[in-house]
């Protein structure tokens, strides 16, 4: 079967994640790609590494109005600047949102596939989580649902590599020199992707509110992302393991380890690492989530929800073990 | 078609590599790993992201002698520790050689395999080319074939990832605090690798005698490996590139380019990046090659070899787009 | 004047960095290195660029009852073995002990240099604390000694370059490639460091109880460390920068900073940084400590104590600014 | 003594190493600091870990027709920028000149101080060399004036830290994504640097025509800088490194080692490291240079300078030993 999708935001980090994942994915063929700094050029003077079969294409210049024939679109556009434009995709085009415009906002679903693919199948409007949400949620989810952790008292310390802050972002503030041999907390006590945990975090706790603390800091990689979240709650660490083994018992994305994981497990992958330690006599539950910030924190999780809207199987292209070293 | 595979050296990185590639191969089926230093350990104790499939499998003991039923064995230990062993495993199992042990020995094939397939299809034992002859020969062929170079005066400038030193070398010598904001110079007017380079040289120079000077360089990044080659020779820049057009013109793996590529367009990939630039009038050559070195530079050109000597479509498997950023 | 310092445990990185400060010191003169593994070697085959007028160096087995003349001996041993060796130097030597054994021990001085000068001066057996505990409690001490915040409640979330794991530990466990490109929790509920923390806590705060959760993560550099902590209190932002202010107006060494500061604004410096962000509505302070884990987290603070002791100016031979970028 | 001492383009990479440098001079006092883009602000906002004694500087607008009293100014400006400005500085300012207008221009002294220190004293107007230029020119002095190579047929293979290329440089091309784990080579068969360095090897060589190839390459660190240089000559490699311990008897700063130096010895230093592996009967003579790009290649080079035209001790403010690791 083959559907035909296109990427717009094709020069960002998160488009080109999704090209790569899209050129070795059996069912999708990519048959579009358009960004605003780069159109025109032919897709390989921007990837060199390109299959052959996507050599020819060109980029184009972003015109929500005048797509080709298209099954599924993915766009990976700066925050505030997708909203107006999708609007105007055709409604029979499918959309999986990368950007953070349309996440909890009416008419589009929360892509948060490994916790509720159910809520995803069969729509057509996806908002894909954030990098920080994808990590913080996934560790979290099994701990919320079974009332483990209390939803008003939890600290999120995040660890992102560089390429998190965004392909426009990296250019201007972000040099080389400045971010190697640097950890760089910023953000303190506001970060846009804070509402879209609090309001995730108390739909999984039954409508609970949220209280959150989301400290995230750069540090000097190119991908990978690890949050440690620090809960109040009793249960041991073997409880806490129990419930996100038995909870991700079906989804092939999601492992739960005894170790505590490292950022680099799930480089170049849809995996998400998670793992506990608790303290029961001091109500202390220790949860680390790890993704690829460009895996499953943003074009990874975009394929898996494309799957689940076009009724693939949800490992179809994402098969691919991470890259280690 | 299943074809039953092994790998011996699973421990190491390229052996780990030759993992993450079988994993996701149409045709291969991975039913034996062994290793040293982490025999009776659970594969995915080493390697957590490792696919569902191939998780229940145990690293066992190496012993050439008790090998389950294969059809392919990859090898990947460290130069000197597989001669005597690989002699042992029996006729019947296909053997590609990624250690050096092998390399312009009697009975078997150097398998370079975007210069010459024909060579290597229909074999059962086959010597894969190490890192740096991997990038210098593909960079040097279509210029020793169509004699635009002097075999004889050939200077080989080799800047290498620190998983280029391997992992026990890594391990012992190569920690992360010395080897970080470091390029480190080694084996001057000596290296390991020169024997090949010079032998595969005469061989598409119709014999004549190679004259080289190898230098490599150790430099702060994981993966990825850049020559840049100093050759004499009169012809122009456009006369090489065109060369090497043709050369590779049903090459899938070898890509020319008029920018100077750079290492990381290959990482991940079993891809080779090969451009040039002259200076007729100054008797000067250039040629640049790039490849991932644990990718074409062993795990990588090992697959493409086991294709070739399988009857296998020789992309099987190595059709992944290189990692960016 | 000329003060005779020798180093034992040269070839770690806290050694190598207490005698790079000592080179370039104004009173110190390096009269005596020794070296387990390096015994034998002149000093530079070690430090190629160590100063010509040290060139002359040779590094000697460590043997406390063999010592030259000696007015302060710098000990960078691992933790576990200085102990028994140190109680043999002669009771005229001064000592500032690197590592960790002396610390809170009977007849050793906790060596918080910016906190408590005072309790140092005139000692002569300092027990310098670790590079978590330098910017951890640097961080709290302004919070703690003015009530700010509750010591009963204090999370740590740690980030340090890898050189903070030693380089024994790096040599056979931090290998370059599998530490680039990563960041790794290590220790969680579990870590050398937390005694001392806890201790000077409790001193601090006039003896309440500390209730203290760390969790060290390595990131990918060489130095550098940043811990976020957070807290509970009521506590403006402003009144906590006000104390900080205030405890460090006397302090050439502490910086006190409305921006959060990053990790690389130290390096290679003695200096430290403090931040905070308050939230009083929610009962949270977010304070943030940035130092070198190598000058503050370890020699530097060291050549602060031995000025103490000594009677220099607090800032001898540690006026360097920081190295940037 | 006190010299009073102005920097311009204090934003810059190489105008911050200066300043860092300047501020423990012993006899230098930073009075002036300007710069177009951070006109206005302190000091300290831009360098967080700037020494107290200077926290109080402001930044200033560039403008040479309106400088306090200044003994030496230090200018840093990208190449093409500074020519017409400088012109305007009063005669009685001394000026070194860290970017690249002045290079052999009539009334600039070219600054290769560890060479020719005696065609510096006295002057008044120094350009400095390149980067590049001070890496090659160090190695290649001592054989040049020896006659033990030919200065007709000069390979360079330059590789340097990310900082090399600017900060303006930096910012617009050079983002820390893209740049990690990369190695990129550049500006083939034509660079900037090499008419200082051609020029310069004339002169060494008492006349003759150079011919060179010159290819950079940025690998993935922020300081740092190798030079391997491939040159045709008969001598043996103990006679390259006699003739250079010879040449540089009585330069504090210029080390020849026997082992291939590694380009993180240098760091933060104004050291240059140099070495030469030969082999006579191939006709051939590599020699191998290591600067830090932003001391002994920048802004080092330049206080050694300042410290030669204003009649101080040469290693003045210039003795820190690298910072290793």
């Amino acid at each position: 079967m083959n559907i035909r999708v296109g990427i717009v935001g094709i020069s960002g980090f998160g488009g080109g994640e999704a090209l790569r994942l899209i050129a070795s994915h059996p069912s999708f063929e990519l048959v579009y790609a358009a960004g605003e700094g780069s159109a025109g050029s032919p897709l390989m003077d921007r990837f060199p590494g390109v299959p052959d079969k996507l050599s020819e294409l060109v980029i184009e210049k972003w015109d929500p109005t005048a797509l080709p024939k298209l099954d599924v679109l993915f766009a990976s556009l700066p925050t505030g600047s997708s909203a107006e434009a999708l609007a105007r995709v055709p409604e029979e085009v499918k959309i999986v949102d990368i950007g953070g415009d349309h996440r909890y906002i009416e008419g589009w679903s929360y892509g948060l596939a490994d916790v509720w693919p159910d809520q995803i199948q069969g729509r057509s409007r996806i908002a894909n989580p954030g990098c920080f949400p994808a990590a913080t949620l996934n560790a979290l989810a099994p701990l919320l649902t079974q009332r483990l952790i209390e939803p008003s008292n939890i600290i999120i310390d995040a660890k992102t590599g560089i390429s998190g802050a965004g392909r426009g972002g990296g250019a201007s503030k972000f040099g080389y020199a400045e971010s190697n041999e640097n950890v760089q907390p910023y953000g303190l006590l506001k970060h846009v992707h804070m509402p879209e945990i609090a309001k995730t975090i108390e739909q999984l706790s039954g409508g609970s509110a949220a209280g959150l603390v989301f400290t995230p800091h750069l540090v000097p990689m190119t991908r990978g992302e690890l949050v440690t979240i620090y809960c109040r709650g009793t249960a041991t660490t073997e409880q806490c393991l129990d419930a996100a083994r038995s909870f991700y018992a079906d989804r092939p994305f999601v492992r739960v380890t005894t170790m505590p994981p490292q950022s680099k497990w799930a480089n170049g992958s849809n995996l998400c690492f998670v793992s506990y330690a608790a303290d029961p006599e001091r109500n202390l539950v220790i949860a680390i989530g790890v993704v690829d910030n460009l895996g499953k924190g943003a074009a990874g999780q975009a394929i898996q929800n494309a799957n689940l809207i076009c009724g693939l199987p949800v490992t179809a292209g994402l098969e691919g073990a991470p890259v280690w070293p």
